[in-house]
């Protein structure tokens, strides 16, 4: 498979103007961004193969890209057979497109201190959602695919390997935690390459 | 020796909002830039070894970062004993600080089409020097220690390792070249790292 990586440059060319452009309106950023992340999951030949490694312990988070003023960045989220997330929070807005395979992503709302499953919704190749503290920031994500690998591209509003935010226990409370990232390194897509 | 990529990170942030901000003036791009460069090659401690690794063939190239909308791109240039570049342009401006080590840069003034030298300039650690179509933009660069690895961090006006550019041979005439970079992989200074 021929590595595309010139979407991957559009995508960070147009998101790069939008925080410039959209000064922090999360309406904006919101849906700018989708018709952008559309455009770059609508197709599966563009992903270096070193942001698409699964690890057989734990889902992976590749980072792609930060905005060196923190306004967003780009991850892969790489999903074996049977992995999942806990139930967590993003504290910021994000976007998460769905590339190979498929996921379901679980809405939880705290109730008297405990984390209460709402609607579930599956995420087909192609399609986007929004995460958000106003449009919902809190849920659980896991492999739809039995079978096989699944990765989806997100997007957030800040570098979110550096955020601290929040996982919530079934049984009440909640942990604040920092996720960091997978990979030590990032392929240079830069230059000359395709 | 402690990498302390945090230097990078706050030179990257500061080169963000410049190149927003001076919206292609370079005098301001060439001034602002300069004190952000001398402070980030005040110090040797944040260059983490993959972008300082020299190659025994020929100077390196290593990309560090690079705008995605190309406004400007940041290289660590790694000479090793007795290397040198030939007589080339860059069509862009630029800033070179001085890492580690010692370069020398002969000024050209092409002359009935060849390449004429004029001043040599000796850059020691901590020291920055502008290169531009304006101040000057013909070159040719060595280490000037002839018993170690030399580093120089760069900063240019585009994705240089893509611009169509110049190298005058000795002889006269130019011929046009693309430098590409030397690294396919760029280490992860973003979440967690120090
Ligand atoms: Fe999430
Ligand atoms: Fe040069
Ligand atoms: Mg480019």
């Amino acid at each position: 498979m021929t590595t595309n990586t010139k979407r991957l440059r559009t995508f960070l060319s147009q998101m790069s103007r939008l925080v410039e452009e959209a000064d922090g309106n999360e309406h904006v950023l919101l849906e700018r961004g989708k018709t952008y992340l559309e455009a770059l999951v609508a197709h599966d030949d563009w992903l270096p193969e070193e942001w698409a490694a699964a690890n057989p312990d734990r889902y992976q988070q590749h980072l792609l890209y930060c905005d060196p003023q923190d306004r967003f960045c780009v991850v892969s989220f790489v999903w074996g057979p049977g992995q999942q997330t806990p139930i967590h929070n993003h504290t910021t807005w994000g976007l998460v497109g769905m590339l190979r395979g498929a996921e379901i992503s679980e809405a939880y709302e705290m109730q008297d201190g405990k984390p209460v499953a709402g609607e579930t919704e599956r995420l087909d190749p192609g399609q986007v959602v929004m995460v958000s503290p106003d449009v919902g920031d809190i849920h659980k994500v896991w492999n739809a695919c039995d079978d096989r690998v699944s990765i989806s591209i997100h997007v957030y509003g800040g570098d979110i390997g550096a955020i601290e935010r929040n996982v919530f226990p079934p049984e009440g409370g909640m942990k604040s935690f920092i996720s960091g990232y997978s990979n030590s390194v990032m392929p240079n897509i830069w230059g000359t390459q395709a």
